[in-house]
């Protein structure tokens, strides 16, 4: 099963709105015969993969397979039909599948059909594996990612709003990586009136991510990167105020206006879409109201043993922030290691995965 | 001459004014008969403790030593008499001892006795040991460091200024250790405002520390556990406004008035006091000062996996601030470790040590 773990993180970023699959087939006397994975959205299920490679050497065997396979047709057809037609006699399924229109009835297809059925081998790492696909089916709210990049002393910025360059190649190199895994990356008004940034993943990764301004006012530069690639890779305006955004949405931009503009209802909408895995990227107004409002899941922090100075230099984080120190939010699953002359950090917020 | 460092650094926070120095002596074959270290101020030298090793096994043989030895009665007598009387035929020595009563004496005396010697195995590593030593003896100032605790979002306490606890008691338990091998502790007003900080190193090191506060103004607080403990362990005060802290005198603490309060003068006459290593803990004004004025040498970060928020959180590092991230003091030497959860970063200002 940790093998089909491993083979299902290979559609990371790929397989999206989907969950990652992995599958092994044993044949009868425990060799593995044949394995795979969900490669990507649309495309062929992990274990129709796998019981290709078996043949008939699937026939009495076993498959492994990190999430129950689906009873239904959708891009393709059941997967328990595939599993049927080659006559395995047990299946092994890290954990059910929450999605509405298989729910356990795969498994119980397979059981009914004299199939041996057996769940929750490796549960909690097939649940942290696919944990924001299982987010999106259980609240309609994208996996919340926070990324940013500070100085030894905790400085996004020089006072005077300088930034370049905070992280080295390598680091950059990792963000770029990341953005082209993902659905869509926010920012705040402040950071496109700061950084003009382009938000896209060079090179280009295996999804185009949305980019995504939120603006309760509606004001934004008139001439900025964004704005003026808007028709090359998608560009989204959240606002309270899309009356001033006539120009950007003529130049190919969606703007989205809400009677207020919020962190959860922005959530929502990118839920609505579909969008799997968002990127906060900041500043620092839009990283402290998601982390003052808990809406952070998974955190990239990149540290540069730089130390710039200044009082009036932003930090990463800002919003209200916890009154206590003992109320800041402690990061589970930790893990540092050196990015270029960086470290790169990175954990989940409490209670996100089983670590 | 590598093993001979590492001797060396045995005596680190013991020997202080003194240099760390460690010695090995080699037989005519080349197999290693003694070692010693300085261990202590004021204790034997490290040539004294290697050639009593050897013994007789030194005559013909070869002393290696991480610094010239010395020619002068100090604490001591010359460790020339001793390399002479042990006969050994060479004497490789890492590097020459700036201090003025050697100063390259040493080495010129063991040649005009027909010793043979070599210097310059091992300098860089060698000056990189005792390079507070070397700034002590050449700007009257000492070796300064800097320790800070931070969360993984910059910051030094939450928005209402508490901060216990940032670090893990693994990270607090090697700032005590670190506090035990140097000569001060430096914080500004606030930080006993903020924190009422004891300073002391628990448990105790090799050496007990100088509590030391900076307040221009004179004002602190009345009741505190520095001034409650300053007969227990030293207290010096440096202000501009010695008229107000006759309480603090007469309580046992060392009231220090300049003109001008600045660091460089504080700085200045600690260096008088033949202090080797200081200590910057904070807060925000009196670290942004010394890094606006470049002063700080060696940076001790420990960084909690924790995220705070808060836009009127403090930074570690206040004061003005480079203008331009290019500008920031980028580390050298640098090395980060896992302590407990947290992540200790290590590192020097730029062009203090050849790494």
């Amino acid at each position: 099963m940790r093998h089909a773990l491993a083979l299902a993180a290979r559609g990371r970023g790929a397989v999206e709105p989907n969950p990652m699959v992995g599958a092994v087939v044993l044949d009868p006397t425990g060799k593995p015969v044949g394995e795979g994975w969900h490669q990507k959205f649309g495309g062929p299920h992990a274990e129709v993969f796998a019981l290709q490679a078996a043949g008939a050497r699937a026939r009495g065997g076993t498959l492994l397979v990190t999430l129950e396979p689906c009873c239904h047709h959708g891009k393709t057809p059941p997967c328990t039909d595939a599993v049927l037609r080659a006559g395995v006699a047990r299946v092994v399924a890290a954990m059910a599948d929450p999605f509405p229109r298989v729910a356990g009835g795969g498994l119980a297809l397979l059981r009914a059909a004299g199939v041996d059925v057996q769940v929750g081998l490796c549960e909690a790492d097939a649940r942290a594996l696919n944990a924001p696909y299982l987010k999106l089916l259980s609240t309609g709210r994208p996996w919340v990612h926070a990324k940013w990049a500070m100085t030894l002393d905790g400085k996004l910025a020089a006072r005077t709003g300088d930034s370049k360059w905070i992280s080295g190649a390598e680091s950059r190199r990792r963000v770029h990586e990341l953005r082209g895994r993902l659905d869509a990356i926010l920012v705040g008004r402040g950071t496109v009136v700061a950084d003009d940034p382009l938000l896209t993943a060079r090179p280009a990764g295996v999804r185009v991510p949305a980019r995504v301004v939120l603006t309760a006012s509606g004001e934004l530069p008139a001439a900025c990167q964004l704005r003026a690639t808007a028709r090359e890779a998608p560009v989204l305006v959240y606002t309270a105020n899309p009356g001033k955004l006539g120009g950007w949405a003529a130049d190919g931009a969606e703007v989205v206006g809400f009677g207020e503009l919020t962190l959860d209802a922005v959530l929502a909408d990118l839920g609505r879409r579909r969008f799997t895995n968002v990127l906060l990227e900041g500043g620092a107004g839009l990283l402290g109201a998601a982390r003052d409002a808990d809406a952070i899941d998974e955190f990239h922090v990149f540290i540069a043993p730089k130390v710039v100075g200044g009082s009036a230099a932003l930090t990463p984080v800002g919003g209200t922030g916890a009154a206590r120190m003992a109320e800041a939010l402690t990061l589970e699953g930790v893990t540092f290691e050196p990015s270029g002359a960086d470290v790169y950090v990175h954990g989940f917020a409490p209670g996100r995965v089983v670590v």
